[in-house]
């Protein structure tokens, strides 16, 4: 029989994982440990909780993007129900931009069961799929992507464990030389294997970049009450995709 | 000419709102200064950052209700993308449940430029139309909802102002007298009052919501994994809504 | 008791709204025809089902506008699951462009109600307000929106009865006369006339139109697969919206 | 350069894939006439544009399930934008359910490919996989599903090719003895392959369905109106799954 261990309410208090809203969570936890609190069932140490806040401020802003674009758009013809363009920016929170966190973590998850010994015939069989590798390389960032050494100093400094962490810069490593040249682990990367080291499921790792995107979205969508940018991406979309004849 | 003051990015630095994200951001605020900082433009100070953190625990989470039946039920047919699920819940927080927040804090912001002269007009007024008021009642909680006065006491003890929160509780006295009987202050009332006094811009607050119910939505999408009930809602559902011949 | 009078089905039998799907329906009714028995209840006949399909056609397409934007990105992002970029596209089918067939047919089940003799007053009211006037005016098309006549025609030549066009012809020549200057009948006009007049319920017209902005939006998704445009769409936007520092 | 083939327009007309929208195609082709041509980029025959509509009908209506329960939650609590309880259950038609056309489809592409020969081993292939197989079996309608028949009755009447059609049957057999008893083309396998009949791109095949079911529920959000469900499924589904405690 179906059921939920998430939240219950009656008369006079509200209930979420066994524990009483009210007084054990409001004012004692942060937004970041009721995530986690909810998520794993677990309340987080002060030090994954650290970790974790340092990922979602990483992954929460993007500037002018596609799922910034779709929230606009929707918010100027949708304007009283700002959850709608929320809502429809997330749509494109999808596997091909943000589902790289989660694939690296699942390359570690394996590569932790086979051992360090298959560090090095992983990095090659990554390379030679000739895809992109989850959690390495940037487009923009060039060589280096700037958050992942910072997001490691966060960590090493809350003390966390570092096993996946340790892990992911052993493939970064085996990736470089077989390569033989440097290729960056990027801030997904970095974020994957801080996920699984500070206690978070696979599964959670989208998820949670869908929280933290949502906190971008909106700024966007109060800077586009103040300062409207959706006439101009239409005018500007519809002038950069002219008609041609069929 | 369109711009936006948000975000941008280089080959090595990102800079959200003209701090650097890897040095000034991430590891220094938490998720919830970080979603103060981007939306409002200046980060916000400990209590209000407190209180922040209060009320998007407090939202965080309702059990089973619209929003969370249908993340549930997307999410066992399009399970490989998780932000749809999450999306399509969140396109539930309309203004009929979690617009009163918003509805409250707008009473109150026209209210101050009043004065408190005019607490008791306003309230028969209210009262006068015949609707439910914003922020005031509940279905479920009664005599009061317990999560109000906890909140209350969170920005007590944070030591914010209470310009708004007073002229709330002033409010609900004048329409307990008006009515000749008590009314709680719900959360949504709390919340309204609170988010004005830590400075936040009514057109943020229903966002806020968004933000803290994809939390929510995160551990229902969790759960589902791994003890599924959208087939059990399915199920219940076409019984419950029997065919009739027309 | 809830109750749907919609669909039911057993072991050999569908049954849609007390007819057998199998043998009554498919291969009996057009799409236009089963979207007007599903939704109003009984069949149309051949002439309201002409005038509903040229209102679809009318509606389907706008080339390169938010809707249609939003459901590239979002297909470029989610490319596996391309009811997600329609829905999203969808979300913007709002009140704003949208809705002013239905709040144009509003003001025509209004009129009726009051008589040919309120007319001079509502198009004066109208006008007094400042507002633009649902279902008439036009940003691209002057002096005429070219498909409000035709769609005049095409009900004529069924034989519909023409009580509300021949209203909504009214309420424009008061307008113009009241204005001084001529004011277009707009596309939207027309149809909300042209759906009172083929007895569909106000309510359904905006939801008509969702359905047919779903078949421009297919035709959309096909052309980004072979010749894409979000990446560009992204890249233009990003260049017209400049960062400012705050 | 990105460009578009679809829609343009100027002060006076509109043209839509090199077609005057006025004179052209309004009233002179239905819905699904124009759906087929803005998707195609050619107008279809009779015989085709029967097809289509026979398995547009089909398709459009399911009675209460995942995707007009997410419609009915979604209309309740944002009810003045309809659009956006549309959009939200047309989020559900994904892979898991709705994917099933196309992926039969799919299946005949390659098997039309290599030829008749191969249809005894695609059929044990199929089975050996130990997945349901697309297009195939059905959980309510036993022994057979009765929409397929009717399809292809409807198919045959028209005269339209058969080519696809005949290797669905051929594979069909080949299933049955290989499995050693009956087991059905269900309706979503037979549209499958008269999709590829009637000359229909497979990536054309969801977006039809979803383009269907967006009728079926515009007919559920008005009923939804009169006879609200709503509040009765989110009650029984509360029921059907308690809270259980951590």
């Amino acid at each position: 029989m179906a059921s939920t261990s998430i939240c219950t309410s009656d008369l006079t208090s509200i209930t979420v994982r066994g524990r009483d809203l009210v007084n054990d969570l409001i004012g004692e936890l942060s937004f970041t440990e009721m995530l986690y609190f909810l998520s794993c069932g677990r309340k987080p140490d002060a030090a994954q909780a650290k970790v974790l806040d340092a990922c979602l401020v990483t992954i929460m802003e993007h500037g002018i993007n596609p799922s910034t674009i779709v929230a606009r758009l929707i918010a100027d013809t949708v304007p009283e129900e700002p959850q709608v363009a929320i809502a429809a920016g997330l749509l494109g929170i999808g596997g091909v931009f943000a589902g790289t966190s989660e694939q690296c973590a699942a390359i570690l998850v394996e590569l932790k069961k086979q051992g360090e010994g298959a560090v090095r015939e992983t990095a090659e069989r990554l390379l030679a799929s000739g895809q992109p590798i989850p959690g390495f390389g940037h487009l923009h960032h060039k060589p280096d992507d700037p958050r992942s050494p910072r997001l490691f100093a966060v960590a090493e400094r809350a003390g966390i464990k570092q096993d996946y962490t340790s892990l992911l810069r052993k493939l970064g490593a085996a990736i470089d030389a077989a390569k033989g040249r440097h290729i960056t682990i990027n801030a997904t990367g970095a974020i994957g294997a801080l996920m699984l080291d500070i206690e978070v499921p696979v599964a959670a790792i989208r998820c949670f970049s869908v929280v933290a995107r949502s906190a971008g979205l909106t700024a966007h969508l109060l800077e586009e009450k103040s300062n409207p940018a959706a006439r101009t991406i239409w005018r500007e979309s519809r002038n950069a995709v002219p008609y041609v004849a069929p």
